[in-house]
């Protein structure tokens, strides 16, 4: 795709929100990228336009099948001025495996991201520059053919939303409390689990209201046919230390691959620290943490970056990890991802690109 | 909820569309109703407005988080000018089972179909009087708060839309051709599937979109975790008359529980056809084709009523079905459940509304 972006700039910028008090996800900037795609015509009409409410049919097929891939990315100011993106092109692969999954039509990697660059660069005033807050960057599609039979939607619509963030959980880097849930399943093999898609999301919302009311962060999923194995939590990818050693289960095709999850991997391979993608079990866990082999746990994610984790709550168990404090693991590596996200540090695995 | 439903007529009624050629959910009728639902202050501004399109912020939690359930109903003309409703009260039972497992807030069911009585009347001339047509109501709820966070949204709609359809499939009562799926899953215990939510469908699509390619009309899912058990067509539940007597999966959490499947069990009982809700694999529906032994076979679902399937192709085995025929099972469950739903049967069971 080749077509030139168009640009119509708001004549009327908002305001700009407290970089102290940011949050997740809740402020937006002054612009947003539209594109359309028709079948038969492919993606058409791609756009920088102010941010505003989009206007769809009742009947618009996102409403009631649920076809809604996205990604999420973040871009951090560098010191000389320039803004890094890291790893998008991992994203846009990702994005098309939703896509393929979902029954949504493929898009060019190389020209999303020219999209995001514009968008960014367009609204390069909103990057925060406070420590731990970046600008989040939400590309999504969604099916707009006004239709109620149950098919792939004929059109759809591909956005980018640009919010400054500050830390995704409250605590920061505090370890969190985690609930390993026992009764409801977020995906299982052959499903949605592997793709970015809402519905995965849909699925996982109401066990994650259970735990916050009894006080936890966030659900830790377990295989949806023995309920033993340990898959990911809510919007992470999960790591264990264990004996020296790091453990993460391995894709199985229910898991979402996060791009956070390949870089940990990539890191802690370079440093010699040695790391096993597998299957790992709760009963595993357990069994480490009375034995006292069991180090570390964190949570890997765009959003959190490196999350350490706590106490873990299975069933009557509770599992207290690291007395609650930061592991070495975690710290080294949140300080290393994010010192190479920002530049500070020397991109030795060419993960960022800048403009 | 006791508000009045504020009517904003539209100034612009739309042609009718040819009674003919409706297919199913692409015409939608001159109004819609709408219904706000904010934290702390519940559901409110109950309104039927004209059928327009909807604005929504880009950060709608239903495009990224997937919180959206619906409905499907249909209203009948009948000859005395009066319409008929089919068993509303099930679908509001079923909605509000749906908004649990999503997280969305409770609906008040006798609120909703006054509601939609009051649509349906204000676009009575939309009902399709031809042999086979109907009045399709969509009800359905939609996240529209605008946050990137994963939980629960703290805004909702409801908006109900009105479709004036043909028949499902396009092969009408003729027998379809059914794909069994091996690979995908659509659902799993534990996981949204009894739910009417958007997920599902979301879920469904890509091996319904391959089965069509192949000459399938639909796809007969098995169960997540052995691949051996029947659950559901995509849009229908199904049956199987093996050796005189009906069987259904029974409600194991991840099959959709139809009001039509409820509806043939009740009518089939009445009729002293015996009838059981039990686990049945593909290989007892082979078993049963060899023997000689398998008589009918047939989908059922509010959109299609009762649909006959001619053919199941299963990995490399093919089962004819009746020799294509429709069954005398299915003939008769549809004739009364038709001849229930328009009022040219007598109503034993007290399942219409009239108004």
């Amino acid at each position: 795709m080749n077509e030139e972006i168009a640009v119509q700039l708001t004549s009327q910028p908002k305001e700009k929100p407290d970089e102290q008090h940011l949050g997740f996800g809740q402020y937006f900037t002054d612009h947003m990228f539209v594109m359309d795609y028709t079948d038969g015509q492919g993606w058409h009409d791609p756009r920088i336009v102010p941010y505003a409410p989009i206007s769809l049919d009742p009947a618009a097929m996102v409403f009631h099948y649920g076809q809604a891939v996205f990604e999420g990315m973040k871009a951090f100011p560098h010191e000389s001025g320039k803004v890094l993106l890291f790893r998008p092109d991992q994203n846009m692969q990702r994005l098309n495996i939703s896509n393929d999954r979902l029954g949504i039509p493929e898009v060019s990697g190389p020209f999303v991201i020219k999209a995001i660059q514009k968008l960014v660069d367009t609204d390069r005033s909103w990057i925060p520059q406070a420590p731990g807050t970046s600008l989040y960057i939400r590309p999504f599609i969604i099916a707009t053919e006004p239709c109620l039979g149950v098919r792939s939607s004929y059109t759809y619509q591909l956005l980018i939303i640009l919010s400054p963030v500050g830390a995704y959980y409250s605590e920061g880097l505090q370890p969190v409390k985690i609930n390993v849930e026992s009764s409801y399943t977020r995906a299982v093999q052959g499903g949605i689990g592997f793709a970015k898609a809402a519905g995965n999301y849909a699925a996982s919302i109401k066990a994650q209201n259970d735990a916050k009311k009894e006080g936890f962060s966030q659900v830790l999923w377990l295989d949806a046919i023995e309920k033993k194995y340990i898959e990911e939590v809510g919007s992470m990818n999960i790591f264990f230390k264990i004996n020296g050693q790091v453990i993460t289960p391995a894709i199985n095709g229910s898991i979402l691959e996060g791009v956070t999850r390949r870089s940990v991997i990539a890191l802690l391979q370079s440093w010699g620290v040695p790391v096993e993608e597998r299957k790992i079990s709760m009963e595993e866990v357990l069994q480490a943490s009375i034995s006292g082999q069991l180090d570390e746990a964190f949570g890997t994610g765009t959003a959190a970056v490196i999350s350490p984790v706590g106490e873990l709550h299975w069933n009557d168990q509770e599992i207290h990890i690291n007395q609650g404090n930061i592991g070495e693991i975690s710290q080294r590596l949140y300080d290393s991802l994010t010192g190479i996200q920002t530049g500070r540090l020397p991109d030795e695995f060419n993960w960022t690109i800048s403009f």
